[in-house]
Order: structure tokens, then sequence, then C-alpha cells
């Protein structure tokens, strides 16, 4: 698509710029003062014009469990999450739909999808969302959530001797899934990626990692994981290897710079220190890690010690939402009490870095977005300001990031094609998909999670509760 | 007002029950299915009913100045916004307008406006702001900021000598404001309240609090101040008193069933043991202590102490937003990182209570507003299940308080008054409002704080940074 966005503000250095950006076949062409009008022309004036954030880390099906997950720290949650677990290739459609949504509605223009597979239809839940992303026109990055042990192989033993079931499936079976995955859906250049992602050190044997390895280099994917969420883990790490998570991945090749993992709270400095040299990215998830309990990830040593970080909604069961500038408000000013000095604290600007860049390069695609650069693809996100949620006119970015804006995108393109006008998604009917949403749901109350039933003893045990 | 809201959705115990809901001279008349029709009816269906919140601390004039405030600790923070106060009264009432907007746009029916009084125009200052939230219709508490020790007196000496400029205004000057205020303003029935409210022990002389004490006793008034908001106060303390400022505000009388203190990040186990002897009221405000990094308050222990806690959004220069539903939400989750032990943790049931309940209970209205109990007032707030925030239907307060509810407040009313119908304010116009904020303003980045950099290099001397 060639456009033409005139008279839009932009933020360069301390400054903010009124400009026209020319978008020439899918690409920003020239961002410059009163520029000729090509292609189509779009209203910027009383709008700020930001490069699309990324959701780096989710998991849309859990959208259907929002609301109703107990409050539960991650081991149990998981247990009862995978007790009510939706089946229905249907739901991940409908799920994936609405992921995108909202994050597309609160500055997204790329989702990574950690997405769960039903068991024996591993393809056609990956098929499922790709058809949602598709429709949408969101980025999508595909992480099919695999593992190859069984979930309470996640909790470490600690004094007892646990027996675990095998897992359903077998390693190698899995890697063919995923494997086959890639030849069928992963397009780059049509927005639609294929990741290699084992859930994490916890459900994964090395066998799996290493398969993930060799699928990543074969095909240039990306890597996806967990890493080291809750301090169960960090003990299951030691119990499984002796040494830190983050020294097993590095060592067994994981680690690099197409390698983004998602939570990273119960690291040392030393594992900081291993993040940095093999330029790995972390996938700050804030909300969730507070609903978990799971802790506060040192985000500002990170930042310190050079490790690039993106921010996530995680999955919409510990969150519950999927909006993205809730998490990149909470992501930047919580870690302001984990350190005195002020002078390290995240500024908004550092935050539409972090969200935008940030997300880019941990997808191995900061050459292509994540900053109105020319050359760039228009993954563009146009805010408005004269929302009463960015009113009175302040500092743009400042009020974007720090507030709580509502209903505040205008427009967005995502590979030069609007999908976003005048605050409505215009690709897919959000009226049929709420009604969608609401007809294959209920409201309830609590439910009881038999899984949960069988671990909590063993849970309250080894973390000395 | 009598009216009758049919076939909504409320929550009892641990179910939802569908029922009727009548509202009799603007008080609960009854509650059940199947109910005559009394008055206007109101279609409840898809639906969900709560108690209206208390948005129990705030600066409603902050709002000139969000977005736009530099990323630091509260006393620094503090030296820049009064060096870019607002003194204009048709901005005081404008604000103040906003505030109560977004409050009740996010479920709340009543407001603590902690208000800051422009310099000899006190009671014209307070005269905006009761005209705004008259014609708002919210439930008003206004508290006339007040202080007689000047800015620079609130930061801890250490070992140097700091001497400090007097405060501008006699603290008997002070105190006849407040009560002419008290005697203009406060009519409770009218929905329109005085508090005393000396800024905190950082700025007023123990002759402020005696002389608030007094004013609070013979008009029966509610009692409100900042306490121990950061660590630097808690030193500052110990250096004017030579004990805890929780201590010396129980020596003094300061404490009680009628008493709200915003923040109590910085309190010690007896402290809390004081809060809980005294009946005092906690306010939370959790985006503000994380935005100044002020810390996060022991809510957990409030909460096992028996201390009453509500929400608050503090000023929207330290949030930047006066979303309650946001505050709620982090100020629940929050803390699910301060105790391993998930038993403790703030489920969202408890969460409403805490904002309804816990906010009419600091303000002494217990026994008036913060439940659906028959007899009470009708403050009630009616959410819209089938936007898509909150949507797929799982548990609705489940989903309410831990999702990013979005354009979800249906109608809200106030004393029996109906003042949001269908998503929208119908008291005011929201558009014009919108126009003078936008008018009144201009975009710009970050300025330059004489203040700040006159007390910058004490503070980190003081703080060891």
């Amino acid at each position: 698509m060639n456009f033409t966005i005139q008279n839009v503000l932009i933020s360069i250095d301390d400054a903010y710029l009124t400009v026209d950006v020319q978008v020439v076949n899918d690409k920003i062409a020239a961002i410059a003062p009163n520029l000729d009008v090509i292609g189509t022309t779009f209203d910027g004036s009383n709008k700020l014009l930001l490069p699309g954030f990324v959701n780096a880390h989710t998991h849309s099906s859990e959208m259907w469990q929002r609301g109703i997950m107990s409050i539960f720290p991650l081991e149990l949650w998981l247990a009862e999450l995978y007790d009510f677990a939706p089946l229905d290739l249907e739901k991940v459609y409908l799920s994936a739909l609405g992921t995108a949504v909202e994050t597309l509605l609160s500055g997204g223009t790329s989702v990574v999808d950690h997405l769960v597979l039903t068991p024996g239809l591993e393809l056609e839940t990956i098929a499922a969302a790709v058809r949602a992303y598709r429709e949408v026109g969101i980025r999508a990055f595909i992480a099919p959530l695999i593992q190859d042990e069984s979930l309470s192989a996640g909790i470490p033993s600690g004094k007892s001797v646990q027996n675990h079931d095998p897992y359903f499936r077998s390693t190698a079976a899995t890697l063919q899934i995923i494997e086959e995955a890639v030849k069928q859906f992963h397009r780059p250049d049509e927005g639609v990626n294929i990741l290699v992602a084992p859930t994490g050190i916890q459900l994964c044997s090395d066998a799996l990692f290493t398969g993930c390895i060799e699928l990543s280099d074969r095909y240039n994917l990306c890597r996806h994981s967990h890493l080291l969420e809750t301090k169960a883990q960090e003990k299951l790490a030691q119990e499984k290897y002796g040494c830190t998570a983050v020294e097993h991945l590095q060592r067994i090749g994981y680690l690099g710079d197409r390698t983004s993992l998602a939570h990273c709270i119960w690291l040392n400095d030393t594992d900081i220190k291993i993040l940095a040299q093999t330029q790995s990215t972390v996938v700050h998830n804030p909300l969730s890690n507070l609903r978990l309990g799971s802790g506060i990830a040192p985000i500002l040593k990170y930042l310190q010690a050079g490790v690039n970080v993106s921010f996530g909604c995680d999955g919409a069961s510990s969150n519950d939402s999927q909006d993205l500038l809730e998490a990149i408000k909470i992501g930047s000013i919580l870690h302001n009490i984990t350190d005195l000095d002020y002078q390290n604290w995240i500024t908004p600007k550092k935050s539409v870095e972090m969200a935008s860049l940030g997300g880019a390069k941990g997808l191995n695609v900061a050459e292509k977005i994540g900053s109105l650069s020319l050359g760039k693809q228009a993954d563009l996100v146009l805010y408005d300001l004269t929302s009463l949620s960015l009113l009175p006119r302040t500092d743009p970015i400042g009020l974007l990031i720090l507030g709580r804006p509502t209903n505040v995108v205008h427009s967005a393109w995502v590979n030069g094609k609007q999908i976003v006008s005048n605050h409505h998604v215009n690709t897919i009917n959000i009226d049929k998909l709420r009604q969608e949403l609401f007809n294959r749901s209920q409201w309830e109350t609590k439910r009881k999670s038999p899984s949960v039933a069988q671990i909590e003893t063993h849970y309250r045990q080894i973390m000395d509760l």
C-alpha cells in the first residue's frame, strides 16, 4: 500500500515534531514536514504516531478461563488451568481473534502466541490460530507450546521420591509435529512465523531442547521458552542439573540473539551476564508475575547489563487481559521500588523503545520493524490525543505510558495494510466475535480442580508453607 | 427516586443470582427475584450490579500535569509539581470534573479529593471543586490540603543544619479557612462533605493537627492525611518526634474510626497494631506508590491485623489516571509477591468489598453506603457483561477486578439519582469538557524545575544516593 499521514506528531529526541509520513510499497519512505501526497491520505492532526508494539508472550486460548482461575501460584494455577482447558478448535480460533483484537487496540501490531496444542489435533490447533491471525491481519509469531514430561515433573521433589507418568507423546513425535508446522505455516513474508518453543526446563528434556535447536538452525526459526518464572523452578533446576537453568541452557546451546525468554525472574548476576553475552531477550510479563505471585523480574539489572527486554501480556488466565499498554505501564513503574536511585528508573520513552524495538530484536526482525525508520515495514499505530484519557495535553508519550489510555488507538497498519480505522478493527466483525464468546461460555464461580487436590500438599511442603 | 432494576446479576456468598432490585426514595428497598415494578424500570439482563466504589484518595488538580512529571521519588516530584501548579479557578473546576468522570466510569460513586488550595483563593478553590462535583453528581468528600511548614521542611536534615522559610500563612489563619469551608460547603445530606486534612507529619505542626482534631470533633468531620509514604518521611518522623509517626499521631489523638490515612507504606508491626486498635483506615494507592518508587504498603499485614483498607487513585500526576478499577487490580495482585502463602492473597471478591464497604467505613458512612443492603442509599453501578473486555463469560467479579475492563460501566446512580446511562455521564457535557481540557493545555516535553535544582543534592545525600 501507498499512503501519506499528514500533520502527525512524532517524537524525536526530547521534542515532538509535526510531520508527514509517506509509506510506499508498505515501507516507510519519507518522514518530514510538508511532503508530497502519495497514495491515500490520512489526517494525523491531534494524533501521535508510534511504531507498533510487540505483545511478546501470550497464550491465546487462556482467554477462555480469564477471570475465573483461582488465586494461586503458577504450579497450582497450571494444574487448575489444564483441568479445564478447552479442546474445541473453534474456541482456539475465537480466542486467537480476541487476543489479536485486544493487542491491536492497545498498540500492538505483533503477537507471540505460545500456543497450547490440543492433544491429537496439534496441527489443526496451529491452523486455527493461523487462520485467526491472518483474518485480523496482525503480525503473528506462533510458538507451539511443547513439552515431553508430565505436569507433576515441574515441581521439585525435595526430599521425597516422586514418580511421574511418562508424557503421552514421544519427543521425536513432538519434533515431527513442529517440523510439519514449519512446512505448512511458516511464511515470514506473509506475516506468519513459527517459532520453536519448549515450554521450559521444568517440563522438557535436553533431547527436546536439542531437537528444537536443530529445527531452529535448519529453518532459521526464532526460539522461545519460559525461563525461571518461579522460585520452585529455580529449585528444580538445581535438582535436575546441579547448576542454574541459564547455565544449563547456555551449555546446550539454546541461548542466542534469536532466543526470547519469558519471565526471567529468579536469575542471579552470573545468569544475567550470560543473557547479555548470548544476546538473548527477556520478555517481561509484569501482570502475570504479580497475579501468580512469581516475583519481580530484575529488569533494571537487565537493562544495565545490556540485555534486551520487551513486554508481554502473558496468557489471559494469569493477567487477565491482553492490554499491552497496561503491561507496559506496570512493567515500567514496578521497578521503581527495586532501586532507590531514580536515575536508573525506566522513562516513558524507554518503555516505548522496549515495547517496539525491543520486541522486534527479540524476534530477529529489528531490521524490518520496531521503529519509525526509513525503509522499515509500516507497522504503525496512530493514537488519538483528543481522547479524554490523553487530556489535558501534556507529554503525549508520558501520558500514553503512565496513564490509563482508553479507546486511544485511532488507526493501525501492519505491513502497510490498515487494520484499525477510526477506533475499529476493520478486518473482522467484532460484534460477531463478542456474540460467539458470549454464546460459548457461561457465568460461574470457582471450580474444583482434581489435579490441584493431588499436588497441593506436596507443593506446600516443598515451598515450606 | 424510585426505580426497579430487573433481572440483574448480583453476587451472594459464592454464587451469582439473577434478581430484581427495588429502590424507593433513593434507598435500596428490596432485592429478590420477580419483584413488583416500582418507578422507572431498568433492564439488568447481562449486567452485574455492585455497590459503588470509593476513590478514597486523590488530588484533582494534578490532572493538569499528568503525563509530564519527571520520573522522580516523592520529594523531588513534589518540588516539580509545585513549580508548575495551576492557579486558575476554572482549571480547578475542570480537573474536578475530569476526576469525577474518570472515577465514575471506572466504578466509583464517591471521591475523596485532598484538594490543593490556591494561595489567597482558598475558599474559592473549594467552591470550584464543590461546583464540579455537584454538577456531575458524584458523592464528594473534599479534604482541603493544608500545611503550616514550607516544602523543604519535608526532607530530613540528616547531619546538616537546614533552615526553612516560614510558611506564608499562620496556623490559626489556615484553621479559620477550614472552619469557614465547613460552614459554607459541608452538606452531607446533599452529598458534599468537608474533611480536615493536614497533608502529613512532614509539613504540619502539632498545632495544626490539634486544631484539626478540634474542628473534627466540633463539626463531626472525618479526618484525612498522608502517612509515611516514603522512607524519607520515616527518617523525618524520627528526627522530629524521636518516635514513629504513628506513635506520635496516636499520642496527639489524630487516629480513630473517622480517620483515613493515605499510603501507609513505612509502618512497623507496632504501628500496624495501633492502626487496628484505633480503627483507623488505610487508603492504598498502589499505582502512585510504584510510580514514585515509594514502596509496597504491607496490605496483607493490615488485613490480617484487622485494619480497614480502601483504594485510591492518588492524584493524576503520580498515577497518571483516575481509573479506580486499575488501582484496585494492581492494589490487589501486587501483594502476592510479598507473601509466598497464596492463602493470604486478596481475592477479587475481597477487593470489591475493600473498594466499596472499606471505602465507606473510612469515611464513617458504612451505615449508609458501601454494600447492596436493604435501607442503604442507592450508590450503585451496573456493569455491562457483554463488553469484549468482560468476555467470555466466566466469573464476572473475577474478570472485572483482574482483567482490564474498558467501557464497562453501563449505569451509575448516586444517592438514587442516575448519573451514568448507557455508558455516558448524563449530567455534564463530556465533549465540552474534552474541548476545554484541550484548549487550556499544550503538548510539551520535560520542564526544568528550579526547586528540584535547589534540593536535589541534599536529597541524594540524605538518601545515600
